[in-house]
């Protein structure tokens, strides 16, 4: 079989330029969790569309590297007459390259692709690391899509808390602490918070591809296609420098004679060091600041995630009041409400929210087994039913003009069977555990991370994904630094931190369930933290083995409900309020 | 005021080697928590005799660096006219070098009391550190004690459960894996682990001061006082190298050239690392191999901390029998028990046990508002009574031939106030919380700590220790590496491994309570772990509030009770027995 034009193309190229293969990784300059389709050039060479892995090409061979989530589906897409999978983490590239490749073999990589310390790890395998300046697929992809040039819109600071002009005053004292001169920021929600703007290039990711560079007195110079800028008013953009977008290599290579900059080794692209030390200049490295300050949300930033929480409560408790009606009734008329159908409906219901901008990540609506699968997401040939017979899980969440939101659902609309309510009670008692802790100020992710274990651990079960995780004020859905998960997470839970809280547990082929809530961390005792949730959603108790439940879980549940029910029941549509009063009504009388 | 002579002393000589200031630390060279006294610079020069710190002498100045725990010891022990006391982590020695020196003093420092780790980070002060190869004091130490020569004794292979030559063989094979020629062992306990031999040179610290230098073919020298080792037999000696205790580093700087060397940079000496690279070896820095397989403990040392924990656990009872007995009349009497007397009493009992060799670490025996330091030893002029009045904290072990124990008891003899049963039914909480857990195989200590704060947290309290440490095998009471503690513990809980669970609560002037077990890690479901308890004495219930108690918490400590109950009523002396019937009876019928 011969390799696909593009494969073939590719090496061809290679040849020309005297190099022995090419690394392609599932990354853009930013390492964006989710990539535009220009960039997605892993894809392009290996039709793999997951959201991690890279491929490595050589005259004769093609590897695509994918972790575990990916083996199946990597297996699925790509043809195996071409390419071999490989696993990501059991068998790191530099290690690979190191124990199949002859030493000195010239291997190419985009600079801006890569990562410091990906780019060190590299270096160990005694490869000939060839950085390629220009894209070489540029020349070979022929109906790739051009680069978004979503409109940037102002955030105005009534609703981002504090002007532009004062974070970076702020950030610009934290470089000069450090005596650093520039900071190269290439996160691109870290420059949507410190410009106060947010981006359309990527759905669902409100962010703008650019870079900038703040020096140490609070100019910042903005690298950014100014055809996106038509809407931002002149105050930001007479207090900015603008910058051709592809200038900024060149830029930071120009300023860096005798200068620090700043640069982050695990988000920042190697060719920022390459550019900076070309000029002459020298790199600090640490974590970009503003991820730590961004982190620490204002008192109007936390005000917005409230406010947008009420309007995506509203949101779906009119949806799940119109999916409990409508569940059992179409499955008796033979007509059942489908995965695909039910997220419609999740949507409609959002767009009535004046505040409403779009989802903030792809809903997961999943029924029956198709629930064992943690990023699962709807399609025509996979599309189930949602019926009595079945938990259904929906996890999903919003956009809106003065927060994000993120929650998760599981819901019985009939009866299940004992295991299902023994494995249902132990993720929402593992839930219970840990959003009603009180922790010492600074506490870190890891040493919370286990409360919403235990009860799965007492039946020898567990989940294989993290606990919580922080999310962007009108940005990214997963937000660092802070974690709440197994592995060690450094940063301390401060007030103003947003987490969430997600316990789940799957089992193939047969059920998945999860229970997630959005909170922010508050003061509470002198020198103690507690979790506030935002989210606004009764939690389904029909499944809940009660007995189980301790007086202090029961309490939580009925001090929530109440709230959930009072904040709600005069915002949400007729036909549902009912249903409101009835799914956050107290365990005892729910129990009675 | 004069200085001391044995400061002037001091300066004199070092103004003679044209040296500004020189660091003595309170460390051997082995970095053992107990010095023995000929190792106590610190406290020959200082007067302070706590177990951690480090004295700053320069022609002008004389600072002692002292933790946060030793701030009111030091300023009681030391001149200070003649001494600052700085705090030993806010105000690093080598920060205080860099910020309050000019660049360029010489400061004398001894390499052998020095690690690789400390060395580095005073490289960075700006001052030119002058490694002293001789022992100064030796000079200016008129009594000086002399260096120990306890007797060393032969563990057996059936208490050690593997013969000497067949763990120098697993080690030898660790150390070809990792392309190494040789291992220095300087922490006493690994040798003595891996030689299978005890030493005496320091009370409750059975090691013997020398120094291992093993082979990666299996060959061993052992650096050693001779005078020490005629209770050896001869396979062992037969089988070792034996070498001048002081030819150490000398050896390995003859042995070095070309050869790797493994060593830890947290434990050994930089005096090692001087010698290797003097000779022309390279140094692999990694921690002693040793620690790690030491800590996971075979099925003859498992057995053995069995047996020798019912050996305790029968003195215990007999001993909180007659402390039972004993308080209340005594106090009606007039004659209070005390502090002191219940710790001789208790010692009493110990040493009735067969394989009894010794106490473990000094005794805590605190009544009352003595228990709320940590760290406290009975002294005359400290010394409590033990009251019906008051809490009586008692943390003590024995060293036995064929294992070590560790526990605490906390024990009211009437009636606590509201406050403290709160506090007390906290702890005991936390404690049952923990030892209840079932984890994931391999599972870190800082996952699980903070599952024996929460009943405190909870209250808005916390304690300011650790939750639980290693025991070593007829070894050290603090092992390394495993801790439970809210600090990062990056090594896996596995099956073998011996934990303490150890939380507590202490309120300055008031009062102090702990409870304390010792547990080895044993399998349980697929996957899984468990805490199975060593410790055999019965819990004081009564000051605790039942009611707060879950049925889980209640089912283990009736389980508990049983075990201790029929595994100790036939043991006890006969007036203990009706007593330990009484103390380990279900809560049930306590409570009615």
């Amino acid at each position: 079989m011969q390799p696909t034009s593009s494969l073939h193309a590719l090496r061809k190229l290679l040849k020309e330029r005297d190099l022995d293969g090419m690394i392609i990784p599932r990354a853009d300059a930013h390492q964006s969790e989710d990539c535009s389709p220009n960039d997605n050039k892993l894809e392009f060479i290996s039709n793999f569309d997951g959201s991690a892995g890279l491929a490595l090409i050589l005259a004769d061979r093609a590897l695509l590297f994918v972790d575990g989530r990916y083996q199946v589906q990597a297996r699925q897409q790509v043809n195996l007459e071409e390419f071999e999978i490989h696993h990501l983490h059991d068998e790191p590239l530099h290690l690979w390259l190191r124990d199949n490749l002859p030493a000195g073999k010239r291997i190419a990589f985009e600079p801006l692709l890569m990562v410091n310390s990906q780019y060190e790890s590299l270096r160990t395998s005694g490869c000939d690391l060839v950085a390629v300046n220009d894209d070489p697929l540029n020349t070979i992809w022929a109906d790739r899509p051009a680069a978004p040039r979503g409109v940037v819109t102002q955030m105005p600071d009534e609703i981002s808390g504090e002007p532009s002009a004062a974070k970076r005053a702020r950030m610009a004292a934290l470089l000069k602490e450090k005596g650093v001169d520039y900071l190269a920021i290439t996160l691109l929600d870290n420059i949507a918070w410190l410009l106060n703007v947010r981006g359309s290039d990527v759905a669902m990711n409100p962010v703008a591809q650019s870079f900038a560079l703040l020096k140490n007195d609070g100019e910042i110079e903005w690298f950014v296609d100014d055809a996106k800028l038509h809407q931002l008013d002149s105050t930001l953009l007479n207090s900015v420098s603008l910058q051709h977008h592809d200038s900024f290599l060149a830029r930071c290579q120009q300023l860096a004679a005798g200068k620090r900059f700043s640069l982050d080794g695990d988000t920042a692209p190697v060719a920022v060091r390459i550019a900076v030390e070309a000029g002459g200049g020298e790199i600090v490295w640490q974590p970009d600041p503003i991820t730590l300050v961004k982190a620490n949300k204002n008192s109007a930033e936390l005000e917005g995630y409230r406010a947008c929480h009420i309007e995506d409560g509203v949101a779906w408790v009119n949806f799940l009041a119109w999916l409990s009606h409508e569940v059992p009734l179409r499955e008796a008329a033979g007509n059942p409400v489908t995965e695909l159908e039910a997220q419609e409906k999740q949507l409609a219901f959002r767009q009535q929210c004046d505040n409403f901008r779009e989802q903030s990540f792809s809903t997961i609506s999943a029924a029956a087994h198709n629930a064992a699968m943690c990023h699962y997401h709807s399609a025509p040939e996979t599309n189930m039913a949602i019926t009595t017979k079945a938990f259904y899980l929906n996890d999903s969440g919003g956009q809106y003009f003065n927060g994000t939101t993120d929650a998760t659902r599981t819901l019985n609309f009939g009866q299940v069977d004992a295991q299902r309510r023994l494995h249902y009670t132990a993720v929402l008692r593992g839930f219970l555990a840990l959003i009603s802790l009180q922790f010492p100020q600074g506490t870190q992710g890891h040493q919370l991370d286990a409360f919403a274990r235990r009860p799965l651990w007492e039946m020898g079960l567990d989940y294989d994904h993290g606990t919580g995780h922080g999310v962007g004020h009108c940005l990214f859905i997963h937000e660092a630094p802070h974690r709440l998960a197994k592995k060690v997470n450094p940063w301390p839970l401060l007030p103003g931190v947003i987490q969430t809280i997600e316990p789940g547990y799957y089992l193939e082929g047969s059920h998945g369930m999860r229970v997630e809530n959005q909170v922010e961390i508050v003061a509470s005792q002198p020198g103690f933290c507690k979790f506030a949730s935002l989210t606004l959603i009764p939690i389904d108790l029909s499944a809940v083995e009660i007995s189980l439940l301790s007086e202090q879980d029961i309490a939580w549940l009925d001090d929530y409900h109440q709230q959930v029910r009072e904040i709600l029941s005069p915002l949400v549509s007729g036909d549902a309020r009912p249903w409101l009063i009835e799914a956050t009504a107290p365990v005892r009388t729910q129990r009675a």
